[in-house]
């Protein structure tokens, strides 16, 4: 009965099926959302399906990365690097382009990116030589920054990374720092996980009194 | 401050905007994972973003519409019109060509479909004359069926619509079925609403003893 059912699954036509496998391999994209979305591409007016298509193409032709920092951008440098209004003493050291956007939108933070390009994964055979330490290291040497932040995830990956950087950055006569671990804003304690607890209690901060 | 927020905060190049928002026209694609979307397609194999590409174009140049049922197809008769296992003494009308999909999975029914194209809803501007209610009415004419299954969605229009082919097969000498309502298979009664629970006491099937 199960085999009949199974040899019985009805078949999309090819390119609905081709279509749902390209969208599969997107992330968060499960076949049925993927049958959704090509369901719903069937159905649209034809302009929409067509900018799409525009906008896949126009995305890898015209999108590079600033030869700077690393950032996706369209010119040799990216809005960020030659923008005169950013703070050229700070540096923000970033593991995915991705991260400045949401950077950017806490609108707390006025200087300068470099993108790694990934995180130190032995597991993963990505050692130090895959990241864009090398592009960092000289922007430090040649820039007069007076403060390195060290951005990257709070996972495994990204606190070895951070470490690596440290080590790497001992010769920098600059301050470097890392993000604040401590409980996210909006949560309750009972969702807070025990290890995040402990560092917001470990790194409390002094609100009156003596330093 | 706030508006010195708004005013810094950072603008994607200008392909990657232009992808975001033509992804977010999609169903369930906020910006975030518009943009999340975005940013995969800039760091994944070039080949990746070229084959989600060749599958847009194909989709709407090599599908089109099956004369006969209206289902999506690359023939000018879909593979289930033309398939010799099918039950043609069976019927079920359906509002889009997607329902097809999952009546299909569930190996249940070896009948015939037939797409609506949508379901009656006046507020719309959708009347009878928006559906593919004329080919309907010659295929029951011209075929053979014994019973035609009004499957349209358990809501307002799908109600509206099943009600609107119930008058309009009046002369029809075969069965006019519905879709069972009640209980879906795995919930909890406390999830369930009244209504549903109400309809799935008012069908409530005999199990033992005389009819």
């Amino acid at each position: 009965m199960t085999a009949q059912k199974v040899r019985s699954v009805y078949q999309h036509p090819a390119p609905i099926q081709r279509l749902c496998e390209s969208l599969m391999r997107l992330p968060g994209i499960g076949p049925k959302t993927a049958q959704r979305l090509a369901y719903h591409l069937l159905d649209a007016p034809l302009g929409e399906v067509q900018e799409m298509v525009a906008c896949l193409q126009s995305l890898r032709q015209d999108v590079g990365r600033c030869r700077t920092c690393g950032n996706f951008s369209q010119a040799e440098s990216c809005a960020l690097c030659t923008s005169e209004r950013r703070d050229r003493s700070l540096l923000c050291v970033v593991a995915q382009a991705r991260d400045i956007v949401a950077f950017e939108r806490t609108g707390e933070y006025r200087g300068l990116y470099h993108v790694l390009g990934g995180l130190l994964s032995p597991m993963d055979g990505r050692g130090p030589d895959q990241l864009n330490l090398e592009a960092l290291l000289k922007r430090i040497e040649s820039e007069n920054f007076q403060e390195v932040v060290l951005a990257t995830d709070p996972t495994v990956a990204g606190e070895a990374t951070a470490l690596y950087l440290e080590q790497l950055l001992e010769g920098f006569s600059g301050t470097v720092s890392r993000l604040a671990l401590g409980i996210p804003v909006g949560t309750d304690f009972e969702y807070t996980d025990d290890v995040t607890l402990g560092r917001a209690l470990s790194y409390r901060q002094r609100v009156k009194g003596r330093e």
